[in-house]
């Protein structure tokens, strides 16, 4: 007689997974944004989180698309009422992440890539640190740093200064992330980057379909 | 005046970093000594450790470079006084690895390939959690399973559901494992592996290099 279990020709597909939270911070001048821009544009399962903010809208902006344009009263009704996975203020305006399009998100398996800072950081490791996976990037040395923030533009040594103290202050904190990656060759660290999210995306607590999986593997439950 | 600091061009060299101890775990039939054969060969930064064994030597084998052969009064000491990681008796046999070339290895930052079970896991698991990276590799299908057991020169039923059974054994403790991959394609399976190895590399604590080059970089306790 053969085995019933002999007959599961069923092929592999892709196992239900509870998405992350992939955070990047460096200072300025340390080429996160590129690596955040590249990461959107190569891998189809990562999404952008859409803040809410107190700020005019701009020309050319979508209210829903860019971010959800609030204003200060609601904006402040939403922080008190812990609507939000980590706000700051900015150059005065609030932004935000809404907490119910993450959660739901996650749930569905996207991916939310954070380009935020320390601070942000700190909040959203506080409010959901096993979904969290803090990623900082570090300029190769303190020249090449200067360099960067001295081609934007300015050659105001005031300015720099200001910039590079910045820059050490983001830097300080260093130490609160998971992952650190030096960023002296912007494609090698591109595919650093990557590679820990590839990686995280493999760990058991995040792959909510092996349960089953294992379940139908090993024939546990079914007749035999 | 130039800053000092911007004299600084040293190029960035590898940080100085821990190792790790790489464990690969499966059923047999899964695909996993491929894979950690692989691995060995397309990266020279992996070591196998060398066990101590009380079998008799083999034709061909050398003592230190495929085991430490060792007599069982030996090793039963080096058992008792806490020599070993981790260590096993199988088929009459005792197999054990040495806790002192582990951790120089780990000092001078060589990450170590162990191709050992759920038990060798936990006893490595207790004795370092923070070194260890325990992967678990699953099967596809129990069909695809049974097909690689019955590829390996018995038709014999008995042996092949003898075979089952210890597959399924091994398979139930997948849940003690931090990574899981399923192996439906070889390639795909090595790749994902690989960056399991490479992501876990570039964790904060295991760049020990790194508080010496956020030092430098951010200009603390240097003239400025």
């Amino acid at each position: 007689m053969v085995d019933p279990r002999l007959s599961d020709t069923r092929p592999v597909t892709a196992l239900a997974r509870r998405g992350l939270m992939f955070i990047l911070s460096s200072p300025s001048g340390a080429g996160k944004t590129t690596i955040a821009r590249k990461l959107l544009q190569s891998d189809p399962g990562v999404a952008l989180s859409v803040s809410a903010t107190t700020r005019a809208i701009r020309p050319g902006e979508v209210d829903g698309r860019d971010y959800h344009f609030v204003d200060k009263p609601t904006f402040d009704r939403m922080a008190d009422d812990h609507e939000f996975l980590e706000w700051a203020h900015v150059f005065g305006h609030s932004y935000g992440t809404p907490k119910a399009q993450i959660w739901a998100g996650l749930k569905a398996g996207t991916d939310f890539l954070f380009d935020i800072d320390w601070q942000g950081t700190q909040q959203l490791s506080q409010r959901a640190r096993e979904d969290v996976v803090p990623v900082f990037i570090l300029p190769p040395s303190i020249d090449e740093l200067r360099r960067r923030l001295m081609a934007r533009g300015t050659d105001d040594m005031k300015v720099i200064e200001a910039r590079m103290d910045r820059a050490r202050a983001e830097i300080s904190h260093w130490s609160d992330y998971d992952y650190v990656v030096v960023n002296d060759d912007i494609d090698r660290c591109f595919e650093k980057v990557r590679r820990i999210l590839d990686a995280e995306r493999m760990r058991r607590e995040r792959q909510t379909g092996l349960v089953n999986f294992v379940r139908q593997l090993t024939g546990e439950g079914s007749p035999t």
